[in-house]
């Protein structure tokens, strides 16, 4: 299976047409995806005429982008002009936007093909992909469980060859999670990195784009046109995103590594977890970093996370909730309520120690380059279970207990890279997730490439199609 | 008086020593504060001392900041290591902080010398400086009259030549309405460009700190070593400051000025500020640049200010107001009250109105370079009004009604500056109010030079001491 930058190569010099590529992805994603149920609306007309006008640009010697001739599939939370964008929920089979968001304009302006949509779950509330309009989405690691979430299509298609380029939107692990449970790799970037847009609020740093791919090169290529200044979003990140492309030196020696396996005790992890990515950690030290179990202080988190994902719930979804509440699944109803009953105090106390987090792990940055910790608690788990309720013997309050290793991270601003991080004994993927300090998105690339290089975790691609869906 | 550029040059070059600066101005503050009541707090010893080590640096070749030598006072809501930080409130009469805040500290490493403190009204709530721990600050151009506020002591400071560099901050007009009354300069940046640090809340883009001076050379020149990234400040704007102290170029022709005397109809202004600035305005026109009256919508702008500040007093003073309702002023409860009354969802609803209202602005922006605007809707009126209560015969609903011609600007996330823009007939200083798009603070700034230079308003320094003070 190539990556992205390969077939992008092959397209720019024109080995490979953007029709075969397309054509060739078109086939795939009719053989294998009615077994994962990761690619939920899909234009094979618009594809085709799109791969076709984008082979005569080459033809007449146009200027074209990074990402020309290569498939993609959009989060189906993500707006795109003229194709359906459910939300994964009832209230929206057949919304169809007017135009797409920017996540989507800045891809098609790098040369990138739509092929389609990739399955969330309702409202990309959780991190198991499964909703009413839609059903759920397999892990093609093995079917019958969870490809993760909220972007669990996207993960999915990418690991089963479907497209070559996805992406994804993360408030509490969306392109992490699923990125670990498909051992493929996703990245939470530093907020207004990838710049949204439209947004409800435009100065909150909590909801963030970002890119996921095969390797860590791709999700840098697809970064390269995703970052960069938009006017219209006040949080934007001013640097040009052109650099993210340049190649990933590896360098281990002599880099100051901190190892979390449980975030500092905040958090139990299911043991097969911490075994495969102790080794893996190994790995890193063996290449010469100097690797030390150590922990920014994240008291905190856990409230300002739950405070300011309720307050933000409720403010984009209370509305909906109020008019149609048997429309909305009840984790939803659920946290728009605890969003209603906040006081404008409560949300003044979370910033408040939401500033004091982010000044913490600032200092944290001074002693370590970066931080290794588990993306996920548990391994995939069965599809039919709605989230875990227990992780590793201790029972979670809520369905938000089980995501802590993503969802104490998201508060801190830090850029949150998910590489293959091994596999448990009997074959499910495990992800290591590597958090560097806010705007060091190339550091958390360059570190997740060099694990990727020395360990080769990612090159073990699920066998396709499942033996019981052949 | 010679400005804060002339003065660095001749320190620089060696031809006075910044003991002679000091001496020079702390005699001139023995023989004029007294009657503005300007600096609250002075230091003389440490002054020397501090200028005396300056001297021995340049006599030993040493390389020096650009404010090397340079006599600065601070706001008194600036915290001081080791120099009495009051606020203005009896609650802090004998609060003494451990370090400098950053802004401090950014002038300190610059070179420049600490000469004392600046007054403000109680917890720089509201624009006319007055507290009972120090008194009112006088207006330089009239004893009798407010210099504005809350940054009214170094507004003050500065037209009386008390220090040619001082520093504020700014919610809701606090760096251009004082310059506006004492025919000084003040810039509210873009939030970011001057990192606030500590601060309680981090993201949020409400208040901001500042540059003031004399000429708009000065306010670059402070802002060249203000500005700059700081890894502890997440909406800290990447760009370095050292820009800002390149000379400002004169460029009206061509420029794109939107001109919007009563902001699009939505306030009440003195028809006399409005005559004096429309004359000032035909200068501009008259140097070639296209004007245009029009303002962007603002529509929402006022509740989004009104709801953000309340949240945010209520944040940072609402324990202070329930443990010492009798030692806080009537105006500082009242506020907090309306903050202790908000919920979640106000506060959500006023995050998504400013950010359309961000959107509508920078849409503005496509078609203009600039907005001018008055920066005050009043001119300076009696020390012994508390706030004036009619604007042009039309009431005001509370102690912020006066000052929307700052608090609409606010939210919008745009850089504006206050340059001198004439003298009423019986002699009282108008300011204009330069806005740009978010980030073009150079810009603002750039065409507050050439008004500047233009029109000469700022060369009209007030005749010291007052004729009843002499």
């Amino acid at each position: 299976m190539r990556s992205a930058t390969e077939l992008a190569a092959l397209l720019r010099n024109r080995q490979v047409s953007a029709r075969e590529v397309v054509d060739a992805h078109l086939d795939r994603i009719e053989r294998l995806n009615p077994a994962i149920n990761a690619i939920v609306t899909l234009d094979p007309d618009g594809a085709r005429a799109a791969a076709d006008a984008a082979d005569a640009a080459v033809a007449a010697g146009e200027k074209v982008g990074p990402l020309h001739g290569l498939p993609v599939a959009h989060k189906d939370t993500h707006a795109t002009g003229g194709m359906r964008t459910t939300w994964g929920s009832p209230l929206h089979v057949d919304t169809v936007p007017a135009s797409d968001e920017l996540v989507v304009s800045r891809l098609k302006a790098a040369g990138a093909i739509r092929l389609g949509k990739t399955n969330v779950p309702e409202f990309a509330a959780g991190s198991h992909t499964v909703n009413p309009v839609f059903g759920t989405t397999h892990n093609p690691y093995r079917r019958g469980l969870s490809a993760g979430g909220s972007s669990g299509g996207a993960a999915a298609a990418l690991a089963a060859g479907l497209v070559p380029v996805a992406e994804g939107g993360d408030m509490g692990g969306s392109l992490r999670n699923p990125a670990a449970f498909c051992n493929v790799v996703g990245l939470r970037p530093t907020p207004g990195r990838v710049p949204t847009w439209p947004s409800a609020m435009g100065w909150s740093p909590m909801q963030v784009q970002g890119p996921m791919g095969r390797t860590v090169a791709d999700v840098a290529l697809q970064l390269s046109v995703l970052a960069g200044p938009d006017s219209r979003v006040p949080i934007a990140l001013q640097d040009d995103g052109a650099g993210f492309a340049a190649s990933l030196p590896v360098e281990l020696p002599g880099l100051r590594v901190a190892w979390a396996p449980n975030l500092g005790g905040r958090i139990p992890v299911d043991p097969v977890i911490t075994a495969v990515l102790t080794s893996t950690v190994q790995v890193v030290q063996d290449l010469g970093a100097k690797v030390e179990e150590d922990c920014p202080d994240l008291s905190d988190a856990d409230e300002v996370f739950r405070t300011l994902r309720a307050w933000i719930f409720e403010a984009s979804l209370g509305d909906v909730v109020r008019r149609s509440p048997d429309k909305v699944k009840a984790t939803i109803r659920w946290n728009a309520e605890l969003g209603a009953a906040l006081t404008g105090g409560d949300v003044a106390r979370a910033e408040i120690a939401h500033t004091r987090l982010y000044e913490r792990v600032i200092a944290f940055f001074d002693r370590f380059d970066v931080l290794l910790a588990p993306t996920t608690q548990v391994l995939p788990f069965p599809v039919d279970c709605e989230y875990p309720t227990e992780v590793a013997g201790v029972p979670q309050r809520d369905y938000l207990g089980w995501m802590r290793s993503c969802t104490l991270i998201s508060p801190t601003g830090c850029p949150a890279l998910s590489v293959p991080g091994g596999f448990s004994p009997d074959g499910l993927p495990v992800g290591l997730q590597i958090i560097g300090p806010p705007g060091a998105d190339r550091r958390v690339l360059e570190v997740g490439h060099a694990i990727e290089q020395a360990t080769g975790h990612g090159q073990h691609r699920p066998v396709l199609p499942f033996p019981e869906a052949a």
